[in-house]
């Protein structure tokens, strides 16, 4: 028997057999309104308002309903409402400015548009779609509880089910496909993975419009595990919400966590230890910052890699029973890796070293845009555009050879190496190491650098610190301090955009 | 993207990621020979060594490749080489009679036999195929190493994997066809549901024929977790080798786990407490077994519900946080529920009582067998031929209402609770319930028992026992004392066979 693998299913089963089970600890907007606890009864008898809502507007099947957000129960409840009923739900990145959000509703064609109170004002002027309400009072108005609201007639697992616009770099924004079953097949991998189950809180530490959030809005509710909304991210904020509501699972990115290991001294004990694991992606972490979540959190380290490309889960590293007696450095230096391929993923390095990727979790291509999704799957291959290598024991390491490797002096240089050196110096907060146009080597090294609050030191003490634990050749020619480094909603580092400058007037070098 | 949902993802994931982990501790299946230990390098070039030996025979894709084998490396090898190029694997239960072998050859026209050598004697006039081998020395000539075998041309989520034959009741054998994508959606959503993980060691105390092991032989290898073969059921055999290999799960009927009581005292401590669960299916256990395995065990209790038909897993239950403080004896009782739906079943009780399923476990069909086919296949909906409800937990209950409600003197007694009833009495290590004929009640109340060893005990004192923990009409009328009641290869009392000779005469009653 084939059954459509439909995102319905996840909450048709909470709805069966977690009734009664906290589903959602949500955050106010306002001050001033309570935190909403909804069980998994009253979460379906919502989605099945919104539902029925969006039947009242004439929103039809394949239409696209568009959400600018921050992390909330609304958010995560459309999710699953708009595709439950073959509707394709667009969450799109709060922090864009109004004419981003304009161009994704236009390219979209959104028929219903969905704003944050707190964007309201910002966004005021983004026309276009059919419907627009403010989340909140607004948007309630639009639920119809106790209407049974239209079944949807075909579903089909091939259908589209959201479409998430992937942060524009040199070009537009892209709209990343994503089918009902590319969203199934990454839940329930990526909880068997990292094994999500029925006790599991988890809370939202990662911004559910972000590749709806790895999936983990649609696997907490098919597994009935409790959801906790944060909407802004805050170190302190999440400790005290980790103790307050026993959370034991949470994603992000590296700046997550070091913003989490920031605050932790305030915290005796800290919370959720031997208890919480934390599953990290976006770009390959320090292993100083993975060594300090065990040593002064006592929190377990996974580590994912994908793209919203790839719904997100291509590669999984979770503790490796052989390296249960390893040191702790060693430990974490192979924590460091992006992990070993997810069940049905296969991988490939092509001959320039990208990574390729082949899975039922790779979207069905880029929202009308025929060109970009043939040039990023290739005879059946995604390309990721990070380089990377497999080692023999199975695991991916995101080299990012294609952009990251420097050749100064006919030496090849991998920039994560030096950056992870530079980290090691307690002074650096985030570093980035680029090449930059030198007559005598072609390239030379250069350090962008970030220094932690209140610390000091030299161009020189950081260059020497490199020459003591790297080759020569390996070691920064000059370090600039910066206030920050610009990064990716996914927290990858642009350094095309870093580089840029430095080469414009050469005329330019592989700008991305 | 789609890509097709193949059994070999498990093998190419193992060998990728898991190539030097410890694949299969094997048994052997003579004294002489020693135990051997496989990594999932190794288990991968003897899977490819298989199927290029099958190219050298000729044997087709889609061709049926029978094997009747205990429980040993060599049938989980086959049950991943031959679906994993195409070709349909038949595992066939050990236990049968010839006659009922050479039926499921004919039935499948199996172009190649593979036979375990402790069975080749009795199975030696078995004709028809191709092919015949006996498992060992004389398989191991068919091994190609080092040969490329020939890619599966046309990879199909919805071709035939395997065809697992049911044991015959009153027809003869059904076989069911699982496809690829039945197996692999068991075998995830199986795995997501008890968390297994590349930690667990598996020891095989289900055999491997019946429903491929409930899928485990592929969610292991898919996994990177160690299998441990053991050939024969025996309970004080299985706590020495939980202790040997440190077993860390394990499936089966409940006789196994009756079996494991029964030899626990001479174990001092309990191997495996506090580190073992087990996952039981089959018939629902007494809670008092359920109970005893959680203190005199101390062994994580999991039940699911299935049939060889569904892959198998529809339901399944694990520890419900909400009874972690109740009293061991209402856990035990909770337990004894068939569970909740797996992430993608759908269950619907019929007007008369009988499980429904909707859900991607479901076979397509009965090999060759349309009508049988359509007669458990109506409208989308598998008919599972058990009785059952459905509680507000959302907890299924298999009552078998349909086969065990029995009606006497217009009352409803449901045979499970008065089964439960008289299995709490020491003396009972086996009991059958069923409805005989009356004059006087139209049906009334017989127990068929089976004593434990050296046990004694009278009809009176176990109709007393009845009477004191129960309403008057519900307990037996007459107790006929047994030396072994007959199950299937499921584990389930066929209580028709059971009904059939007190009925025989008044000319038969719901036979089935």
């Amino acid at each position: 028997m084939r059954v459509p693998l439909i995102v319905s299913d996840f909450l048709d089963r909470a709805v069966t057999a977690f009734g009664d089970s906290t589903a959602i600890v949500d955050e106010p907007d306002q001050p001033a309104a309570p935190v909403a606890t909804t069980t998994y009864r009253q979460f379906g008898e919502r989605v099945r308002a919104w539902q029925a809502g969006l039947d009242a507007l004439d929103v039809e099947p394949g239409a696209r309903v568009a959400v600018v957000s921050h992390n909330s129960a609304r958010l995560q409840e459309l999710l699953h409402a708009v595709p439950g009923t073959g509707r394709i739900c667009v969450p799109i990145n709060f922090r864009l400015r109004p004419h981003e959000v304009q161009f994704i509703v236009d390219h979209s064609e959104a028929d219903v548009l969905f704003v944050d109170p707190e964007l309201d004002a910002d966004l005021k002027d983004v026309k276009g779609a059919r419907h627009r309400f403010v989340l909140g009072e607004e948007s309630e108005s639009v639920l119809r509880f106790g209407v049974e609201p239209r079944p949807w007639a075909a579903p089909d697992e091939d259908a589209t089910a959201t479409i998430n616009y992937t942060s524009g770099t040199t070009a537009s924004p892209k709209g990343v496909q994503l089918t009902h079953r590319n969203i199934w097949i990454n839940a329930v991998t990526f909880s068997m993975h990292v094994r999500l189950y029925e006790r599991d809180v988890l809370m939202h530490t990662l911004p559910m419009f972000h590749c709806n959030g790895w999936g983990m809005p649609y696997a907490t509710v098919g597994l009935g595990a409790t959801n906790v909304v944060i909407r802004k991210i805050d170190g302190a904020e999440i400790l005290r919400r980790v103790e307050r509501h026993g959370v034991t699972i949470m994603c992000g990115a590296p700046a997550v966590w070091a913003a989490t290991l920031d605050a932790a001294p305030e915290f005796d004990p800290v919370p959720g230890r031997d208890r919480v694991r934390i599953v990290v992606a976006g770009a390959p972490p320090p292993s100083r910052t993975i060594q300090r979540i065990g040593d002064e959190l006592g929190w377990e380290f996974n580590q994912i890699y994908g793209l919203t490309e790839t719904a997100p889960l291509l590669t999984v590293n979770v503790p490796d029973p052989a390296d249960d007696d390893a040191p702790g450095e060693e430990k974490a230096r192979k924590m460091s890796r992006a992990g070993k391929p997810a069940l049905g993923v296969k991988l490939r390095i092509s001959d320039d070293g990208e990574v390729l990727a082949r899975s039922n979790v790779v979207m069905a291509g880029y929202w009308r845009n025929p060109d970009a999704t043939a040039e990023a799957i290739e005879d059946g291959w995604f390309h990721t555009g990070d380089g990377g290598s497999m080692d023999e024991a199975g695991y991916l390491t995101i080299g990012d050879r294609k952009k990251d490797i420097i050749i100064t002096g006919g030496e090849n240089v991998n920039s994560i190496e030096v950056e992870d050196t530079l980290f090691s110096h307690p002074a650096v907060a985030e570093v980035a190491i680029i090449g930059v146009p030198s007559e005598k080597w072609g390239e030379t090294i250069k350090a962008l650098v970030v220094l932690a609050p209140g610390a000091e030191v030299t161009e020189a003490e950081l260059i020497a610190h490199c020459k003591e634990r790297l080759a020569g050749y390996k070691a920064p020619t000059s370090v600039e301090f910066r206030k920050e480094i610009p990064r990716t909603a996914t927290g990858k580092i642009q350094k095309f955009k870093l580089r840029e400058p430095y080469w414009k007037e050469l005329g330019g070098r592989q700008v991305n």
